[in-house]
Parts: C-alpha cells; sequence; structure tokens
C-alpha cells in the first residue's frame, strides 16, 4: 500500500512555498526584477573563486577513482581529520577525525544526531521562533517536538518557559543559533544559563540530556555580535554544521557532525551515525565536496552583502514604526506585525506592493514575520519605496 | 540516552569488512599488489574523461549559484526531464519528470522506495543470494525482510520457495539484477513468472505488491546476456538505479528512482518521496552530480575490463573443478566452495595464497563465496596460480 502517511503530508503545503510560488507567477507578470521577494533562505552572493579553484584541480587529478570512489561512511578520514584540526586552531577545542561524521547539510547532521542520542518516542525541546523543518525532522524520526515560547524582548531564551518545558522525558535540546528566522545570535550569557539548566536537569533526573546544535549560519556574523562557540560550553553537545550558506552551495549538501570530545560515548558516537545511515540510506555526502570543503578551510563567499542588506532594511523599518530586534547574523530579519494577523500583513504585502514576506506562524511566533534578505542590495533599496507605501496605507 | 539499538551494531562487524581489513594488513607486509584482494565491490576502471570533461564544463559557469544552489528535494526539474527522456528512447516507456527522484546513490533510492509504498510492520520479499545490506535497508525502516533460498541451479528465481513466501503480510519484493552476489542477470523468462506470479497474489489478496528493482549493475552486462528493462513487466514496480558502478564514481552518490508510469498513485510517489527526505535528511543528492549525470546521458566506464576478467576467472576455475553459474554481468563471481563450509575454505584461501573470497553466509547462501574481480587485469591473471594451489591443497 501507498504509504499514507507521507501522502497526506503533501496536503500539508508551506506557507513559505505559496508564497514564493505566488512571487514566481507575479514575476512572470511584471518582471521578477520587479517582484521585491524576501521569502527564500537562498544564498545570493557567488561561490567564491578559491572554491571554485579547488574543485577544478580535484577534478583533474588523474586518479579519477581516488577523488570519486567510495567514502567511508563516516566520511573520507583525511577530510575529518582536516576539519578536526580546523575546528580547534579556531575555537580552542579538542576534537580529532574520530568526532567528525561528514553529513549531507545540516538537515542530514540533524537526522543522524537525533538518532544517535535519542530513541523513538523520546522528547525533543525547540525554542520558538524556530525552523519549520524540526517538525518533520523530529516528529519523522518517531521523536516528539517541544516548542518553548519565544523571549519576544530579545530572541533570546525564555528561560522561565524552559524550565517548565524541561521535564523528564525531555533526552536533546535542539537549538539553532544565529538563528532563522529571528536573526538573533545566542550571547554568552545566553548559552551559560542555558547549559547551567540542563546540566541541573541531568544531575536532577539522571540521564544525559543532549544538546544538539544547529549552526549552518555560524559564519554570518554582523559587527560588535558576541558569537560564542556554542558546544564549548557544554559537553553532552553534538555541533551540526553546514557549508551551504558559508559557501554559497546549498545543492552541494555538505557538512558534518563534530562530537564535543567530553561528550558521553564520543568516541563512538560518529561510528554510530555510519551504522544509522545505513538505514536511512544517505552512506555520506558526495566526496568531491567532501575534500573541497577540507581544502576550503576557514574560506567563505563574501557574506558582508548580507550586513549591508541588513543595515538598509533594519534602519529603515525601524524609522518607519516596525518593532525589530536588530540581528547579529544569518540574512534573516523579524519584524512584529503592525496588525495582529501577520498572514493577513503579509498577503496585504504582497497583493499591494509586491513584497514577499513570510507570516512566522508556523515559525512559532504568531504576530511576526520573517524578511530573507539574501537579495541584491539593489533590490533591497528598491524595496524601501514599498515598505514605506506599505507603512503609510 | 545512547541510542542502543545502533551501538550495538557496531558489535556485528562484517565478514567482508574483517576480510577487506586482513587484505590491507597483509598488503603492509608483503606489498598489496600482492594480495589478490576480490573482497570489495569497488569499481576498478576510470572514469571516462568525458565526463571529467563535463564536470569542468559545470563548475566553469559563471552562474555558480545556478550550478551550486538549491534543488528541489525530488531533483532538479531538467535533470529529472532529461532522465525520462533518456529512459524512453532507451527502454520504450514513457516517463516524465515526474516519475523520476533523484536519490543518494542506490540506497538512497531503495530507503525511499521502501518507505513509500509500504508502512511499518510489512514484510518485503527478497531472494537469495542478495546484498547483505539489504538487512539495514529494510530492518532499520521498521520492515521485515524474508528471504527466499536460492536456485543454486542458475542462481535465477526459486519459484517454489517464492510461491510459499508470498502471504498476505507481503507488500513489496525486492530484487536485484544483475545481481550482486552471483553475477547472473534474471532472463526474460524469469521476469515473467515472478511478475505473473506476484500479480495473482496481489489479485488473490487484493492489495498491491509492489517491485523494488534495484539495478546499479544495469550497465555491466555481457556478451550474449538477456537483460530485460525489469519494470516493463510489471505496473506496480519503482526502477532504483545508480552511477556509481556505471562511471566508476561511488563516492559521489548519485541515482533515482524511476517510477513506472502505470504504477498505483505513479503520479505522486517522487512528491512523496521528497517528503520521505525531509524526516530521513537526505533532501536531494549534490547538484553538480545531477546535472553532470543528466549531460552524460548512456556514457560508462570502459567496462569490458569485467568481462575480460570475468573470462579469465571462470576459465581457470571451471578448469580446476569449480562448480559456477557463468555470470551474465556485474563485477561478481560465485563459486561453490569446495569444503561444505565456505568461511572456513575462505580463510584457508587468504592464509594460505593471500586470496581474499567472502564466504556467502550473509547473502543468504552458505557453502558459496563471492569473487569481487573488479580489479587489475593483470592481478587476476597473477592469482590465477594462487587458485591452482589453492585446489591442489
Amino acid at each position: 500500500m501507498i504509504n499514507e502517511f507521507y501522502k497526506k503530508m503533501l496536503d500539508g503545503k508551506s506557507v513559505i512555498r505559496t508564497l514564493s510560488e505566488k512571487a514566481v507567477k507575479r514575476g512572470q507578470e511584471i518582471g521578477y526584477e520587479n517582484v521585491f521577494d524576501f521569502s527564500l533562505g537562498n544564498p545570493s552572493v557567488p561561490v567564491p573563486q578559491k572554491f571554485t579553484d579547488i574543485l577544478g584541480k580535484l577534478i583533474a587529478n588523474p586518479d579519477s577513482m581516488y577523488i570519486h570512489g567510495y567514502s567511508q561512511s563516516q566520511g573520507i578520514p583525511e577530510v575529518r581529520a582536516a576539519l578536526a584540526k580546523q575546528l580547534n586552531e579556531r575555537f580552542g577545542m579538542d576534537y580529532t577525525a574520530e568526532h567528525l561524521f561528514m553529513t549531507s547539510g545540516a538537515a542530514g547532521a540533524i537526522a543522524h544526531a537525533l538518532r544517535a542520542v535519542t530513541v523513538k518516542g523520546d522528547t525533543v525541546i525547540t525554542f520558538a521562533p524556530f525552523f519549520p523543518e524540526y517538525h518533520p525532522y523530529v516528529d519523522n524520526a518517531g521523536r516528539h517536538l517541544k516548542v518553548v515560547p519565544p523571549d519576544t524582548e530579545r530572541f533570546q531564551i525564555n528561560t522561565d518557559e524552559f524550565e517548565k518545558a524541561l521535564t523528564e522525558d525531555v533526552k536533546a535540546v535542539l537549538i539553532n543559533s544565529p538563528n532563522n528566522p529571528s536573526g538573533t545570535v545566542y550571547s554568552t550569557e545566553t548559552i551559560k544559563t542555558l547549559t547551567d539548566m540542563m546540566r541541573e536537569a541531568e544531575k536532577k533526573y539522571g540521564h544525559e540530556i543532549f544538546l544538539i546544535s544547529d549552526e549552518p549560519y555560524r559564519e554570518i556574523i554582523f559587527e560588535g555580535t558576541d558569537s560564542p562557540y556554542i558546544t564549548k560550553y557544554y559537553d553532552n553537545s553534538l555541533s551540526c554544521y553546514s557549508y551551504s550558506k558559508s559557501l554559497s552551495i546549498p545543492g552541494e549538501r555538505i557538512g558534518y557532525i563534530a562530537v564535543n570530545p567530553n561528550c558521553k560515548d564520543a568516541d563512538i558516537l560518529s561510528v554510530m551515525c555510519g551504522q544509522i545511515s545505513r538505514g536511512l540510506g544517505h552512506n555520506c555526502p558526495a566526496a568531491l565536496f567532501q575534500r573541497a570543503v577540507a581544502e576550503a578551510g576557514v574560506l567563505t563567499s563574501d557574506l558582508s552583502v548580507y550586513e549591508t542588506n541588513m543595515n538598509l532594511l533594519y534602519n529603515e523599518l525601524t524609522a518607519l514604526g516596525f518593532n525589530i530586534v536588530k540581528p547579529g547574523g544569518t540574512f534573516y530579519m523579524f519584524p512584529q506585525s503592525p496588525e495582529p494577523d501577520a498572514v493577513e500583513f503579509c498577503m496585504k504585502a504582497f497583493d499591494r506592493h509586491d513584497l514577499v514576506l513570510v507570516p512566522a506562524d508556523s515559525f512559532g511566533c504568531p504576530g511576526y514575520f520573517r524578511i530573507a534578505y539574501c537579495v541584491e542590495t539593489e533590490k533591497v533599496e528598491r524595496s524601501l519605496d514599498a515598505f514605506r507605501k506599505l507603512m503609510k496605507g
């Protein structure tokens, strides 16, 4: 029988997708350059030429089977060793190759991390606002996602609500900083409070509570922002990374899990993930991209455009009266809707001014909307007038 | 808590891996060129230069975000359309893009196909000898793998045993032809018999029984072998393909599912697979390789060396008295062990003559062993003497 569970998922089209499709359709009518499409978190700055050069060099290697041959399911050993070294130099960690597990982007990393440190029926906490894909990631693995209501003052963590949510059934906490959709970065103080509370709960309940830290926006940090290396503050932690945003290669699906060397069973979690892969059918990300990111090291695209866009929008929108927590990173901004119903507000913005904004109901934060400003700065500039008109009537 | 299920999987080291590790160790002692390592199914012929050229051209595209940007989870639409067209021209099918779903190799294809057309608790049939990874593929998806005993006469399908196995709980049949490990190719007659029996069972039980056809060796067919396009013979079928062997790129994890256009719910199975991906964390295979295989079309590595190797081994081994069904494709051969215990025989072959052969117990066929002759022909030639000595005692 066709699996009705997945068949039914087809009915639940996301608001983001609906809006994005409307935007494309409107683009066919008036030219896509005239649609201020802030709906998708798709990198807008080119892949660095150096990365392209690395790919070219790898492909030209006369030993084609070395380049394109099987990788271990944990990832290519030299690649894992290289990444461990890079992370140690940058963040003062003690990773070895055995703590690294190569994945198909952050989605693959979370899929494996979740299955490694929780079992079916366990509760996993996340904090609103949160990336809506956390629901299928957690639900389809047979775990239960518990969402802690937002701290709308600063979009850090609502500790009172976290305290209440941290019940005995919680076996993992999934966080995302720099955050999609709020654009805020959890401060050192936030991480210290969060991890102190988790350690206390571990003691109280007598079992581990793992911290799964989803960090695809780690490299997009704006001036003056405090951005701690999260897993440094908590032993039982797994850092999930993706190169999608830092190198503008989201289609290539390359990332990793870095298991904290002090984590419970740190020495076997990566090999365990290799076993998990056998059932999930990944095996490993593309070997070419494994080698390429290892060579790329700390190389990134020119990410400065995102900060330029952020400042343009933040200054204009706050001047217009929008209530916004200033983003510390990412390419997202998360204003409060001037009307209580953000869905209605976003529809109006689209219908009247060709502004494609995403209402945040599915991010666990009704009454807010997301602006994904990973678009050309020139378009951001032109959009400001549309925002002005929107606020004037 | 660390997931004990996956932790325990670590104890179950496969015989193939154990042998392969022994081979590498022995290689350090006497030089790897002197170890006749027939343990791994790793392509030994180079990637075709044309494919490397295609990769180079794609990478050089100035629109780097077009090349490396997000792909839909079903795969890039143009790529899926191109593959549908290629399959239609070659096999007289009526695929459209909507029937194609791009995957991380055949493993990814099977992971999605299984979840799309069965539910937890369902029984899935396969035929011995079979690829041992079918166990984690099926078991870890919460389905039950039922193995039909082998037809050791011809390594086609044991229809009497299949008849018995085809009970009401069976919802899918997973076949692999050209077959790993036997090297045989299911004939048109076999496929007709198999699919007739499945149709009858569908009628009898009043539910679909899907055929999942695992075809990574589709392009490695030897002279004179009858090799039908399997899904042509059965409507409720999904063809799972990988480019790992045909282009010698197993590390790049690229393949697809082609849903038979006459399959139940054919128009939605690919989008359903996109939903399945959200939980499994693949999303899609690397965009670069999607575009590259679409451009490559029917291009393959020079696969003729596998037939050369097969003939060398088959002629010598049958002359030495081995009982072997002549392979029709792949790069495997599956002789009967001259001693009842194939494990003991293979250990002796390794200890005395540096021959690395894999006993077939884990392939569901005790008393046989697998030779993976995807090695240099020169090494095959040198190995013949070792086989001679082995048989002389």
